[in-house]
């Protein structure tokens, strides 16, 4: 049975994780910054010995494509994304890349070839760390950012996407826009605990939860924290632990499968005898039920009103994206439940609780998941870890759901 | 009647704003910075026209001397401090400073000779926002603090207190240790809203707030928002939500005079689809009375020993600076009381809610402080305001208390 070489693909993981390494066994390459180039130009070398030609689009996504017999027919297509978060793990994202460089080379070494093309991806930011929102690179692809409005976003250093994406060598000419794709498969950890629970080996992703991601801006007045009586205080901090709480609670009155967190809080002048006189916070709400997500949505706005209609602070909640729960191709998922038949791999059905790249690319193709385990559930965290054997039984996977979906020549 | 120049004050303070004015009308002069260091030299300047010897003492704390008739009887003192908040105003301290400039101005051009010689002095870190705890300079000459650890305090950026003291020029050989002095007197803007409320133009203050410090840090786990479950997180922001509500509540249910406040608050990593895995941040608890604040102490160490119990997270609470309420002399009160008859002004007793130099000072000398309201009581905030009459009326006070307790050669 042909087979992906798990040596092979351990060892290109841990030389990506050296790009950004950090002391707690982590890896830190945020999106567009110069650890970014550097592992980017890793991957397009490892591509091009593989014997794939590359082109890069407008907002920085990489494409690395072994022709096929017939490259009339469109490309199958794998890829996740190799930015992490500022104290991120190893796997997250970098696990779908370079289990599909394992596929090419796989392919390579045994002289296979493919009816169709095969194409492997980096996707731009899926992180949405240094620019928000997460998944920009996929997401301006299949159209629902514009090339522009990606290009314009800035971090909070006040840089530009698009000039960070210039300044690295990343701005490609590829036009950002859908095209014919026969399938997209990611592999990816699951970054939940219910595999490892569970006891099985790959997930058979069903769909990714809904998403809602909020702003918030809370202004109130700064003065002093010793003079100023409690009743004559607007004080924007205990608003915002008031938010806090709320999200908290709507979560946990959603339950099961509601998540909610305020991961971002920012205070201002955040001086310790300062009344804090402005905060900003971000709220995200997850739900793979569209109506609950709602009804979420409806609670933290009832509570922004309430807060407002007190009049001590003044609230700004601003929605500026919705993500609707997604329903993956039962041919992609057919495709991976055979590839693991083929090697007695245990399965499972899930949902993604996290967004990924392909829920996008579900909008313009049949698309598939393809989740492995990870340890103690933790990622977004430096000791996110998985074991060589659990890497090797999702690549097993996705180069059989690919071969299957791409035809042999 | 002897009277300051109330012009020529206006004038000082203004031209001291201009030293890190901010666009919104304030003033950001942290303590140690270059700003800090003009600001300074201003001041010494001035005081050199005005006929003082300038010594620096082993803190950075600046003393001008104007001597007496008699140099052997200890000096009436007066003085405050330059800097300022990060987001501050231009009185706070300044105002404190530069009336101890405009007395020693009206005395040289009068030509008035004082028995006992006439300090002004900068306290150096009053605000205490760059290297905590607040009123440094003032606590560590009366030997609250040890030199050797207030050279040795770092700000945020890992800089150490005595080297940025040295760099800017003002680490001085004088000793900074307790010494004779026969009154001590502070002009400041009440920064709380009571005497604007009451329309009168000077306080008589009896003494200072207690005040509790702690620093809080709280550690849970970073992992993923959402594939992680609700019940399985370890969700830092939250608890750090529950401690700010009952820093709010706890001071509400101490009510009248209780003041409770987080004014700093940094999540980490700080990223909007990550549960923070750690808060670090501030408490900060006031109350006129010692009993009631050991009170609102004992119900903030309750909550935190119930969070520890619980178990999802673990909070270190570090109260490490505990102020007592402060009373000062009958001697000093009285002086500014007299002081404020000769010209009419209308007075009410006040306790000061914000700590000040003067608390300090008051462990070794007589003291007192005078107060003039400020514009809706706000402080710590860039629109801090008061008009010229205001400060007039203030410095007017200090001139008369600051002869009468030097007595006339």
């Amino acid at each position: 049975m042909l087979q992906i070489n798990s040596e092979r693909l351990w060892q290109s993981l841990m030389q990506m994780a050296e790009i950004g390494a950090t002391d707690k066994g982590g890896c830190c390459r945020l999106t567009l910054t110069d650890l970014d180039k550097q592992g980017r130009d890793l991957f397009v070398s490892w591509c091009k010995e593989a014997g794939c030609t590359i082109s890069i689009d407008e907002v920085g996504n990489i494409y690395a494509r072994r022709p096929g017999k017939n490259n009339d027919i469109p490309p199958v297509m794998t890829g996740s994304h190799l930015d992490t978060q500022p104290t991120g793990g190893k796997f997250d994202g970098v696990y779908g890349v370079l289990s599909g460089v394992e596929v090419l080379r796989t392919l390579q070494e045994n002289k296979i070839e493919t009816e169709a093309p095969i194409e492997v991806c980096v996707w731009t930011n899926e992180e949405g760390t240094r620019f928000a929102p997460a998944m920009m690179g996929s997401g301006t692809m299949v159209g629902k950012f514009t090339v522009e409005e990606t290009l314009n976003k800035v971090d909070v250093d006040g840089l530009r996407f698009g000039d960070e994406l210039k300044r690295i060598g990343y701005a490609g000419d590829v036009k950002a826009a859908p095209r014919k794709i026969k399938a997209f498969f990611e592999t990816h950890i699951e970054q939940g605990p219910y595999m490892e629970s569970e006891k099985k080996q790959i997930g058979i992703v069903r769909g990714g939860q809904g998403q809602r991601w909020y702003d918030v801006k809370i202004t109130g007045r700064e003065s002093h924290a010793g003079p100023t009586p409690m009743h004559l205080r607007k004080d924007a901090m205990v608003y915002a632990a008031k938010i806090t709480s709320a999200v908290n609670e709507i979560a946990n009155a959603h339950l099961p499968f509601a998540c909610g967190t305020v991961g971002y809080l920012k205070v201002f002048p955040n001086s310790r005898n300062t009344i804090p006189g402005r905060v900003d916070m971000t709220i995200d709400f997850r739900h793979p039920e569209n109506e609950k997500l709602s009804s979420m949505d409806e609670a933290i706005k009832k509570i922004v009103t309430e807060i407002n209609d007190e009049g001590a602070v003044e609230v700004e909640l601003n929605d500026f994206w919705h993500y609707p729960a997604v329903h993956f191709a039962k041919e992609c998922q057919d495709a991976v439940r055979e590839g693991a038949a083929k090697f007695n791999y245990s399965t499972m059905e899930i949902v993604s609780g996290a967004a990924h790249d392909a829920c996008y690319i579900a909008d313009i193709a049949p698309t598939g998941m393809i989740f492995i385990p990870c340890e103690n559930g933790i990622s977004h965290n430096e000791v996110e870890n998985i074991e060589p054997e659990q890497a090797e039984a999702g690549c097993n996977v996705l180069l059989h759901a690919m071969i299957s979906r791409a035809g042999l020549a």
